[in-house]
């Protein structure tokens, strides 16, 4: 299968599940609500060393706000034993400090009404210290609480769903930059997907490992060294296995975190599809471990 | 005292010892190296609910770093204990899966030789899993380690010192848009100093706070109401104190990290004569806690 | 009538007509297309001494554009006798030269079927000294001149619509950063509105005029008095008419051009509710010359 | 000679004079500042269809400028018989209308004290209608003109030199998108150069030209075949000289202008040591005219 003449493996990317949390930050301006949500989407690229993963969702125009400002959906994603501080101490440390913000549910819940959900309070307006007052934002429940800057606003309750992490796909190409900027632009692509993250700085992944490591047995996660071009030829003098065909010169992935199959496969799509508009990309594949992560199978050939 | 008009109050910021060290991240754009020094630092405004502080520090130009690439300086700040843990975190994390970064040591020692400093050692090698290799970059012994979108090259001992937290300005305004449009051109001046850091997004706090809560006795800070415009009037009829003078509509606070004294100082001169260009700035402050926090004490006038 | 407080006056813009050529641009990554789709709006705020108007009108993700790359939109405005001219120059030494751009015709005469048109032919394909060659892009015929970069693809007919300038609504504030804020998310705001631009830089001026000089007779534009807060004083003391209300620090135009009314309406709709979120901001109004300027009266109160 | 590998190959650009007028741009915040910067350098990358060169020269920190507020350094280049009104209507177009903004003189002639230098008085004082006061800004007589957003503040006169416009270098890539990054991060680097900029979008060229046309008479320019990979087959075919080395796949250029031979060498060293540090990057060569072009020759091997 080919898209532009680049290869498209016949193979899937296997996602399992994990817990998300949507919230919407809005602020007076545009550059303060997003830097509200860097920061508070910050450190949380890979649970392998993060306490969670996050990313920007979507921008917000002001028309699609409970408060009519400009703002942002960013999604929190962990296991379900840490959720709960994560989405607190993200909203009170990264969230509250930023001048004008107000904080709303997200109400990912919606996105999958079958789906198991949580409801995740955050007991912020005791920061308050009894100045604190209820209000209404339209129709939302929200408490304003008093602060140096003004008054921050906050719909205290945040819910939670079973979503999907992991989804992914490979960009090989015959140069690093061809295979870096079809990367890029995917998933510059995957930003407009409502209902998907990408949770690495920039969307890109270099360095995608192994379980485990052959040589240094301390080790709980090595580099994956069957897709790595530049020790092609050392891995199969050591008798091991490469995927890497020849002459590509370097393989970067998207890992995807959705609030549903739909939107973990719409990201693929559409970052795939961009991908490969770049000249210099020779292959699209995508990593699983035979099924043994999780329940999730995407398909790259469903996926175009 | 004052400045274009604005009052200097007559008063001092209180800072104390944290441990900071310094990464220096370069990547083949200055775009990556952004988003790994934005991600490695996101998650870190305050150590009340963050497991450290980190910024930005400066922009390289490529003739300025060891690869002759761009690249960017960043300051993690925490207490001793925590240091090497999130040092090592955000960069296996944050940093090595962007694509074509590098990370070398950034000898933060050298802006203050006489004061204690630490090194930490970042063992990342051992995720090559033996195709890794020693190389130099230029004087540098570093690692090279194979990854799927080519060679990570770290240098794998990152130095600390004692350095200071804490460094803070109020900026008073006639509105809140004019106090917030100050603050904001006063963290965007103090991206220029070298050495100094404005941890929280944006540079800017709007949610200052005080040690305890006096009515929610199971509170550890709550929002400091001697400061808070918007309930001026409550806090005065409840028979408690008010710093904010009539006609005051927000108070935002600028917090500083730097590697020593000097690096606080020029911060807080470079961000305090930029808020005071901004119309409807009547007066700059500054937190203290009486001593009691800490052995540094910066006057504003001193900064002037 | 009011929106959060803040009185809407019972006024109205006036505006009129104008060529508008839309042009669709795409490159290899977003930002590419973005510096394009900059250079080639730009020096065009105003025809009192640019050779036109012209702006971004909207970001085209991947999958809505001729070849699935990332893209933007403009719009070009011009009286009908420079209209030819302009496309040509700023394609040909704006977006040409710009790495791996294409261009196509944005049929901005869809917009509205019973507008009258013109088709553009822009024979840039000439450039190719018989190296070029006719490919298709899907369905449009395009040609595809070599260069040292690449191949350039291009539409070369482009059209152009009867379209309205000078829609407009003007924010009062009671500081002037408060009014530039409001000023600045309505103009935020408004870039989510397709087939309006704000030509202006940063979509804000400043610098409203009058026609003619009361006081230099050889000016035929200058400053507006009225509406100058720093001078109310001295235009009352000299006999003059003021519109500034009593404690308006500053006031901020907001100017529109559409390809149809419906689009105007849409963009000062968006503007004007944002533009009330901000606290300080008093009033908002809109400049018109008493009908003499233009067929088009665009009423506030029909505009929320 | 050599650069990582990279062939500079031993060759010159061929630069040629030009007036160079340096505009000082002050704003509230930096923001606005850049986007009166970008409008009144945009349409502005070259003279064949465009009424001036000009570009971005540098950021400049707030203890930089005369009023100790953010601003931008603009150089605008073009003959000397277009240089004041290009000076005057992008000031009148493309600052004044910015909010919060002011112009001093950049006082190009500093760079170069022994060169011939111009003095362009730009009477934008009128404007004010007699409502317009001198002030001082500092040491500088200025003008303050009051608008409807607030005073504008500006000095009448500005200065222009004989500087240097033409500079430029090759970057051939083996493959399409090493070739644009390298020369994409070569502009980056260049942008830290005082005294330089590169007048087209984004900094890099893809439509390199040759003067005239082989096969169609009325064509004053055409594409340089002999650069351009892509027909390097139908190019050697037709019995016409190709330069494209076998295996490159694209050659972008940095075009530089400078107000000086220094600043104009600096630039091309910065950009060149950096466009060497990407992959796929095999050779930086240069443009040139037999020296029929211009009196300036700056040989590669000079600026490394």
């Amino acid at each position: 299968m080919e898209i532009n003449g680049v290869t498209i493996e016949d193979t899937y990317a296997e996602a399992f599940n994990v817990w998300a949390a949507r919230i919407i930050i809005t602020a007076a301006t545009k550059d303060w609500a997003f830097w509200a949500a860097t920061e508070a989407t910050g450190f949380a690229s890979s649970t392998i060393r993060c306490p969670c993963e996050a990313g920007i969702e979507a921008y917000l125009p002001p028309n699609t706000t409970p408060d009519h400002r400009p703002g942002y959906s960013i999604l929190i994603c962990s296991k379900k034993s840490a959720i709960k501080e994560q989405v607190l101490s993200r909203i009170s440390d990264c969230i509250m400090p930023v001048p004008t913000t107000a904080v709303f549910n997200g109400h990912v819940e919606m996105e999958n009404p079958d789906a198991e959900y949580l409801t995740l309070p955050v007991k912020l307006h005791y920061f308050g210290d009894k100045f604190e007052k209820k209000v209404k934002v339209g129709d939302i429940d929200c408490w304003s609480i008093p602060l140096m800057g003004g008054n921050f606003v906050i719909e205290e309750e945040v819910s939670a769903i079973r979503a999907i992490a992991g989804g992914n796909f490979f960009v090989l190409g015959n140069s690093q930059m061809a295979a870096l900027t079809a990367a890029s632009v995917a998933a510059e692509a995957i930003k407009d997907v409502y209902g998907a993250i990408t949770p690495f700085p920039g969307g890109v992944v270099s360095s995608g490992s192994k379980v485990g490591s052959k040589f240094y047995k301390f080790m709980t996660a090595s580099t994956n060294e069957k897709y790595c071009p530049t020790i092609r030829e050392a891995v199969i003098e050591k008798g091991l296995k490469t995927n890497v065909p020849n002459g590509v010169k370097a393989v970067f992935e998207i890992v995807i975190n959705g609030v549903n199959e739909t939107a973990v496969k719409n990201a693929m799509r559409a970052g795939i599809q961009t991908a490969c508009t770049i000249p210099g990309v020779v292959m699209i594949s995508a990593g699983n471990y035979g099924g043994n992560l999780g329940p999730y199978k995407f398909y790259l050939r469903d996926c175009i």
